[in-house]
């Protein structure tokens, strides 16, 4: 499969009018070679600068990793003594002719660090962003691609159910976060969660970017819990709220009308409409019942080996949805001071529709 | 304690000819202005250009969290159509004064991404590293912040006791990993671990950057165990060796020798002294033995709110100790093909020597 992957990418660079390209360790580099670097003070530089072979800067110690690539990658190694790195990061580029060409970075990965260094070994390249080329190589995911997020979405929903087991009145929202990241592991993900399971309780559950607080479950709580589980490398990412016994009446109102906003956000999604029109459903949804003011964010954003990737569900977004591509639908309605709702799902893109791969019931789960 | 830590950063910015600093999300920002963000898509901006007030470029729903700010920031936010994000850039960069100036970024930390949005927001600015003011910010610990790294230890010294009396012959090295991750939740670590845990067995130990495979434990195999936990924000790095049944005589030979070159670089610490000192002295000991070759890495990193930071404990680095400066000393002897012991505590200068923050026990651990 990688050496299409590869054939791909040059055949994005070239109408993109991209003469090669550098990445630094994420999820691009290990789609492409299958390996996995973490990111650290130490630069780790692919350099893809076609005719010539696909070249690797790496630690010494590293080197041994390269024997798992999917294809031939001719390294480039250094020592523990950084005064020591320029002179390899140069020759690695003199190498791969960077010289006068025009060499794309992923923006959201490259560092100024490994900026400085290429600039230091190349002088005469031109380096720009590669997002053109780069954010068509990973949006269209494969069968094997969706099948792992399938099982991702499986695992989070098992942990979601053991934590459930778990939640009383009285408990810190802090509390509930670690049981739940207990679940996820004991479920089977991959022990680097996609992000820290999000615990939002009573007034918390209206600010959607909350983080778990020392605060306790109380009676009349709504309770946003945000979480994912890692399988192979690929993500889920669930949202699902929690009424701790008897609620304000208005809080059943409104999860209900989330629960339709997130079953219109989830029809909409289809070969050839937008990622705008996914966003506008949910949307219309919420504003018809006159919530529009209390659903401040987009309504989603793509995932796969990355929590957030293309494509964003905001409304003004024009670009077209294919099969493959993967994305979470999550409307919410946040009443400031009181507290909030929200329901997220992850969708893949089918021939004809979207597939949902995630089936935990939508309503409010009841706790006490 | 904030308002300090920012007056001495300012100072650090004169002294190294810097009229501004740009920090986007990662510890030095968080160390400054007690707020966490992630890095996401999404660009957030920490504006520091005196004296000019501090300004933050950052989501319109993350503008919630600058509440609990320890000083006051000038927020400039942006909604979800990225269309939007340079004008808001701009305007922050012009309440800074950006132009003609002198401005810092964090090397490790900036992305290609934020560097394209600042130089079409202040085209005028001068965009250097600024590594010079930025890495003795944050490298000498307070009695606080050593208590915190202490107290990572002492969780991830429990985790590890808890694994161990699940580890048995025939368990995956992905196995016992999880398992370490559930006894490191459980034993109180914050759910985002410094670092997914390594379980390296039999030929894998000689690898010092294994990653945990389905290799199963057997009789006769060295298991080098390296595992962190994480507290208020602050780290731990251990690294024990476990040796399954009856192992080659070698191996604990080897064992004894990096105990000793572990007791050895531990006790070379003190201010004054230098970091490659501390490499020198395990390093002594190992060579002495006549296991030179088979020693491959530095002995150590610094470490704190990062896995790795300054000071980095390599033969060359001539940079001076000083109190409050923590590290890792972590010697090690990999056999090829055979297998490798590596044993590592986390140490804090005093205003005498080192502590070791640290106790387990630097034995081989058997279990079977």
């Amino acid at each position: 499969m990688n050496p299409d992957r590869l054939s791909r990418l040059f055949e994005l660079m070239q109408n993109n009018g991209l003469d090669a390209l550098v990445l630094n360790p994420g999820p691009t580099l290990t789609y492409l070679t299958g390996l996995q670097f973490h990111l650290m003070e130490r630069p780790t530089l692919l350099v893809l600068a076609p005719p010539a072979a696909p070249v690797i800067v790496l630690p010494e110690l590293e080197k041994g990793k390269l024997a798992q690539a999917r294809f031939e990658l001719k390294p480039f190694t250094y020592g523990d003594n950084p005064a020591k790195w320029p002179d390899v990061i140069r020759a690695a580029c003199a190498d791969s002719r960077l010289s006068g060409k025009k060499v794309g970075l992923e923006p959201l990965r490259l560092r100024f660090m490994e900026l400085q260094y290429l600039m230091a070994a190349a002088p005469q390249a031109h380096f720009v962003s590669g997002e053109t080329a780069l954010d068509n190589l990973r949006i269209q995911k494969d069968a094997q691609e969706v099948e792992a997020m399938r099982k991702a979405a499986k695992i989070a929903e098992q942990g979601f159910l053991w934590m459930l087991e778990k939640v009383r009145i009285g408990m810190s929202e802090r509390e509930v976060a670690a049981e739940l990241s207990l679940a996820l592991l004991r479920a089977g993900s991959e022990p680097e969660l996609p992000f820290s399971p999000i615990i939002a309780s009573g007034p918390n559950s209206a600010n959607p970017h909350a983080v778990p607080s020392e605060r306790k479950l109380a009676a009349g709580d709504l309770v946003v819990v945000d979480w994912g589980a890692a399988y192979a490398g690929y993500y889920s990412d669930l949202t699902r709220t929690l009424a701790i016994g008897e609620v304000d009446p208005e809080f059943h109102r409104i999860a209900e009308v989330v629960a339709e906003a997130n079953a219109a956000g989830r029809a909409a999604g289809r070969p050839g409409t937008t990622a705008g029109a996914v966003d506008q459903a949910a949307r219309a949804v919420i504003t018809a019942a006159g919530y529009a003011e209390y659903f401040t964010h987009r309504t989603g954003h793509g995932l796969g080996m990355e929590t957030h990737e293309q494509p964003y569900m905001f409304g003004e977004n024009a670009l077209r949805l294919a099969e493959g591509m993967t994305y979470t639908v999550e409307p919410g309605i946040y009443l400031p001071g009181r507290g909030g709702v929200r329901i997220e799902d992850d969708m893949a893109v089918t021939a004809t529709g979207a597939e949902t791969l995630s089936s935990l019931p939508r309503e409010l789960y009841s706790a006490r």
